[in-house]
This record gives structure tokens, C-alpha cells and sequence, in this order.
């Protein structure tokens, strides 16, 4: 298969990238990073990777970041730069690549624990990642052409531990295999509609 | 109670004012109608609603529409009239209102079936109704001055089985009764959190 993973450099990127590379063909994405670049926050340059990459078997997102912090101080804006770049940045590589995943092919976007489990100052983190477990399960059974969609939601990574020591009280902290294991299953498997949740 | 039912005359919200103005002081806002008017995708109006009617115990929201359409004709603008609407409008609602909301109160926002039940042509309409879903989770742990903060998740409205006719095939009607009293489990109730499905 040839699979764009884009945000290949990030912590659940490069899961992706591990867990697929040794048997597919893995365009790595990046925004200043990988074979190709690409803002996902401009649906422009968004048609511009696709017109690069051309067709594809799978394209795995694991990019987008939201803003952390208490609900009373956070306003429409705080909130609308996890809506712009987790969400509508995933949801427009899905909406643009469309045309570009062929036929049985699939989608997967990473949305994460917060709206399961949450966390003080996460408010907006746990809205973006409903709304992108939420989307899966609506374009599920309107994707043409057998094209398949999931999320892979995993918990804190063991590579994030000390960076985000204090935010998680009490949640666990899943291996990078772990989490390349939901997208292996995601990709080459044959669920649709789903959330995979790695915890 | 005072209560301000945002959508006081939309087919959800209307079950809102019935169940709990019996029994409360219910201040019912509309775009155009009921005793206060809020355009909810200006966050300047929402301001200037909560301004208006001051302190409360209680805010419902039953506002905001979505694109229906098939996914492969869906791109960002028809997927952010439901982000800018239905989204954005209900969190503004909450974000701008905790000010406005007495110790111990409560918000309630109303999401939708299509993200645990889809249908064709609902992918915005089910991200839209995740993200509410989302937000309360993560709203819910945040909330200062032990403010609530619940989703009401009804399905199809038996007022609306004409009007919706063939787009929800297989789906159930529940009763303006059904949909009012998970409105009054979530204002008079103790929980906070939670998507109160009314299937």
C-alpha cells in the first residue's frame, strides 16, 4: 500500500510511520518536515499535497493541537484553535483526499482520551477530540467506493510522560507499539465507523 | 428557578419551556421572537443577551443547524456552517454565560442521534453533536462554583417525523414529554457530565 501519514514526525506520527513502514510504501508529511510539507490549516495547500502525493491506499492523520487551560478564561477564540487545527485540519484531509484514496481504501484520524476521560483545562482538547470521533462515525457509512474511516483516541503516550507530567493524575501511559498497533489495525484491517481506543 | 431557554421556540427547545416553566421563571430567547432575541453566532450578541437578563440558575440551549449532504460534496464551508452554528454557538453560550450563572447552576446543551446512529448524508451533523458530547465531558470537570454542565441527546422528535420523513430511516420518535423531562433531569437534577439520551 502507499500511505500519506501526515504529522509523521509527531509523538503518534511516528508510531504510525513504525508500525506501517517496514511493509508499505510511507509518505511522511510534515509541516516543515518529511517528503512533503503541508499547513493543514490552509485547505489550499491541503489539495496542493494531494496533487504532489497523487492517488493513495491510506491516509493516516495524527497532527492538530488544541488549547489547554481553565473553561472560565477560555473564550471563542482559545477555543476555535483546537476547532481550526485538530478538527478542521483533519477533517479537511479527509473531505480533499477523497478523490485521491483509492477504491477499499481508508482514512484515519487521531482524536485522544480527553472526551472519555477528562482533564482539568481540558475542555476544548475533549470538544475537538468528540467532534472528530463523532465525524468518523458519520462519514463512515457515507464514504463512497468502500473507502473505510476510523480514529485511533490513545491514551498519554509513554514518549509524552515528562512532558506532560502533572496534566493526566492517575491515567495510564500506552507504548509506542501500542498505538502502532490501532493504526495497523485501522489501515489494514477492516473496521469502519470506529474509534479505536488504545489505553 | 430562572431559567433562560435559548431556541424557546424550535421543536427541541419548545419542550423545554413546556416541562420546566410550569414551574420556574423562564426567560425564552429566539433569534427573532420570545422575550429576549440573540443571534448565537455573534459572540458580541450573546453578550449582550446575558447583559439583559442577568444573573441565573439555569442556561438550556436548543440552538443551531448543520449541512446535510453526502461527504463527497461536503467541503470546509458547508462542514463549518454546523462547527460556527451549532458548535460555536452553544459553547459561546456556556463560555460567556458561567459569569451570568448562580453557584450551583447549570448549562444544558442539546447535541443529536446521528453520532451513535448515522445516517447518509449526516457526517457534519454527527461531528457537530461529538464535539457537544465532548464538551460537557471536559466542561463538566472545570466548571468553577459547582455549575453543571449536561448534553440532552434526543433522538428524532415526533414533532419532526413529517419533516424529516426518509432521512432517518428506522429510527424512533420520542415525545416532546420524553425530550422536556430530560431537560428537567438536567436543570433540576445532580448530574453533570453526562449525555442524557432521550431514545
Amino acid at each position: 500500500m502507499k500511505i500519506i501519514v501526515v504529522g509523521a514526525t509527531g509523538a503518534v506520527g511516528r508510531t504510525a510511520v513504525a508500525a506501517l513502514g517496514e511493509r508499505h510504501d510511507v509518505v511522511r508529511v510534515g509541516r516543515s518536515s518529511g517528503d512533503v510539507q503541508c499547513d493543514i490549516e490552509d485547505v489550499s495547500n491541503i489539495r496542493t499535497m494531494y496533487e504532489q502525493v497523487g492517488k493513495v491506499d491510506a491516509v493516516v492523520s495524527a497532527v492538530g493541537h488544541v488549547h489547554f487551560g481553565p473553561i472560565d478564561e477560555t473564550g471563542n477564540d482559545e477555543f476555535m484553535i483546537g476547532i481550526t487545527s485538530k478538527v478542521m485540519g483533519q477533517v479537511n484531509l479527509v473531505l480533499e483526499g477523497i478523490r485521491y484514496v483509492n477504491d477499499g481504501g481508508s482514512f484515519t484520524v487521531t482524536s485522544g482520551v480527553t472526551n472519555r476521560d477528562p482533564i482539568r483545562g481540558g475542555t476544548c482538547a475533549a470538544a475537538a477530540n468528540g467532534a472528530l470521533d463523532g465525524f468518523v462515525a458519520g462519514a463512515a457509512v457515507d464514504m463512497p467506493r468502500d473507502i473505510r474511516i476510523n480514529a485511533v483516541s490513545p491514551e498519554v503516550l509513554e514518549s509524552c510522560r515528562v512532558a506532560y507530567d502533572g496534566y493526566f493524575p492517575g491515567h495510564h501511559h500506552v507504548s509506542d507499539e501500542a498505538v502502532g498497533l490501532a493504526f495497523c489495525k485501522a489501515v489494514e484491517g477492516c473496521l469502519s465507523g470506529q474509534v479505536i481506543i488504545v489505553e
